[in-house]
């Protein structure tokens, strides 16, 4: 058994570990990730792409927004098609000139990663057997092995960033925890491939086909979505069935416009929201996907994650220079005020584009005056807007 | 069998036949109305009671706003108290200065039956066995009985204005209509008091013991409301435990303020959503009640009553001064578009408000999380606000 010693063990080294190490890092304190995937994995996992100004800010806050700022496409607007006819939503006009940036969170990580190793931080990959133990004492610490040696890290504070199926949340008593969750029956088919996005925008595509999404990761890089039964399987789905189910649901400037071609990664991935409540128990915090899911129509994921980063990181820096616990007991009340505000919006986005085959006609003529009305009213607009590029922190 | 003739048959004397009749009136184009009915029932029912602008603009158009201009009481704003708390929607501020009315609807129907006697217009009140025949021919007719005696009327058009249960929507052949229907499972338990309101402003509350309303008719005649289920009876709230439960779903400055005092009405009116497409069926019009149902969260019944007949009006006249079949041919798209953003707030409001037994946790805090939205943000407060106020024609 070795004996290690750190003020914060992060658990987990995604996004939300990553980007809370840098930030801990730049302000003096020290840190020790521990993640149970090798780093090749957690470098090529492909994820969401949009960024919400706050995210990008703290990226530049934590010194790792050198290629954000090369490589990342600001966005001004998105695009919604509704039963054939496109409708701009132009966030920075409803916005006082707000955008989100497009960059994927795969080159998040990377950068992460690197910023990381150039630091010469203290990662230990490939960890077996983590286990958090005492976060409702005075002194937490966690176990874990790495080939084959044992390992006990003590710490002040443990951070769950280790995801919905991670340890952290689990390893919480039962009667200590509420969850929410909602699970929606269909699934979002994606296709990465080399080739130019269809428009220089996204667009959001409700069609009596399902919904789809023509996103992007780059200029030259498109990423493409489609609603499909949660019980599909992915081997069901060629790319010429992708490409021709796509532009099935898509009016014809964008269908002539497709540049389709082989697709480089493909997968359906499921939907859900998600929400623990409290995120923090005693010494341990949750943060991003551990502590809520979201489902991706509203790009939310990922920036909900930054925004939890930011208040545990001004949290654990504002105690270790000022003494204070202030931002420690507030820190899960002000993440689940974000967070739920996030779930509404992603919920209602999901429910707004997607078919759902048990919806009543009723229900469906519904979601369409809603739609309807939204692209048709300013306030409804600027309701989309403003969620879209993310609500103040 | 007695033979009549007039160019618009109207059939049904609530608010809706009423104010067509009065508008055709003052256009020189000649019209009947058959009311199933007495007189003295039809002025009775006691419904709603605020009015948007267009109403009040169609009912100064009618010439019939003279007691609605000296009594009628003008609303800048709401309340809506959502866990203990009170939240000021200040539509005027909200909507460039527009503001609503608070007037019966009962009040509404007494001054349009009396401009109708005044102008010595003909009613044939508690007709029986109203048929309407041939809407799809040249040449439509009604038939019904009086008094043991049969009558014939020919006309031109027919303006069905007899609300859910008459006979003009059920006369439409079923392959030639569709409707689309939501039950909500409770009701509203109204009451009526001869007691100064608890608030200048209407005040909509939602708790976690159900819905309530507490509205007024004048500044000296109260209405409230309170969520019940569906499958209450009215003998099983005496006015002690209504206002008990009044006083339990409300905060402590308003449980302070309020004023009981004996019934003059109570009553259980379920909640209902329905539409009826189209509202035109060859030379027969659907408007109102006939057509269409909002649950009453929105106040929306009367108002979209009376833009059903601005449409209406405006179509019949065109047709008898111009010649001209325009308003005609679009009078149901046009209806039916504002009748959809109308249902769709209607919903809306009904939905957010209520409290349903058999929603999820999960969907209990997403409404929860809509509702903070919305009274935290500008643009969320303004789309409340633009709706309640009512959406341009």
């Amino acid at each position: 058994m070795e004996n290690l010693k750190t003020q914060v063990a992060i658990i987990g080294s995604g996004p939300a570990g990553l980007l809370l190490g840098q930030l801990l890092y730049k302000a003096g304190i020290s840190h020790i990730i521990i993640e149970q995937r090798s780093a090749d994995y957690v470098a090529s996992r492909i994820r969401a792409g949009i960024l919400e100004q706050v995210s990008v800010d703290l990226l530049n806050q934590a010194g790792v927004d050198e290629n954000l700022k090369k490589f990342g496409l600001p966005h001004e607007g998105i695009e919604i098609l509704s039963n054939g006819s496109k409708h701009r939503v132009d966030l920075s006009a409803l916005t006082q000139g707000k955008q989100v940036t497009v960059y994927g969170q795969t080159e998040v990580t990377k950068d992460l990663m690197q910023a990381r190793e150039a630091a010469d931080l203290c990662t230990y990959y490939e960890a077996q057997d983590v286990q958090v133990h005492d976060f409702d004492q005075q002194q937490p610490y966690v176990t874990f092995q790495q080939n084959g040696q044992s390992f006990r890290l003590a710490c002040d504070f443990i951070a769950g960033c280790d995801g919905y199926h991670g340890v952290c949340r689990a390893s919480v008593p039962q009667d200590k925890i509420k969850t929410f969750e909602k699970v929606y029956p269909f699934g979002w088919l994606g296709v990465l491939a080399d080739v130019p996005p269809v428009s220089d925008e996204l667009i959001y595509v409700q069609s009596e086909r399902g919904f789809a999404l023509c996103s992007m990761r780059s200029k030259t890089h498109s990423r493409y979505y489609l609603q499909v039964p949660v019980t599909d399987h992915v081997e069901e789905w060629s790319d010429e069935r992708f490409w021709d189910e796509l532009k099935n649901r898509l009016d014809e400037e964008s269908r002539n416009n497709l540049v389709t071609g082989t697709s480089i990664e493909k997968s359906i991935a499921p939907l859900r929201s998600f929400v623990t409540e409290p995120m923090r128990f005693g010494k341990l915090f949750l943060a991003g996907d551990a502590a809520h899911i979201v489902p991706p129509t509203g790009a939310k994921g990922l920036n909900l994650a930054a925004s939890d980063i930011a208040y545990l990181s001004s949290a654990l820096i504002d105690f270790y220079q000022n003494n204070s616990t202030q931002g420690i007991d507030e820190y899960s009340e002000k993440c689940l005020t974000r967070v739920w505000k996030a779930e509404r919006f992603s919920w209602w986005m999901t429910h707004l584009l997607h078919r759902f085959e048990t919806e009543s006609e009723f229900d469906h003529k519904i979601k369409q005056a809603e739609l309807n009305y939204i692209l048709d009213s300013h306030a409804g607009l600027t309701t989309l807007a403003e969620n879209y590029v993310g609500l103040p922190y």
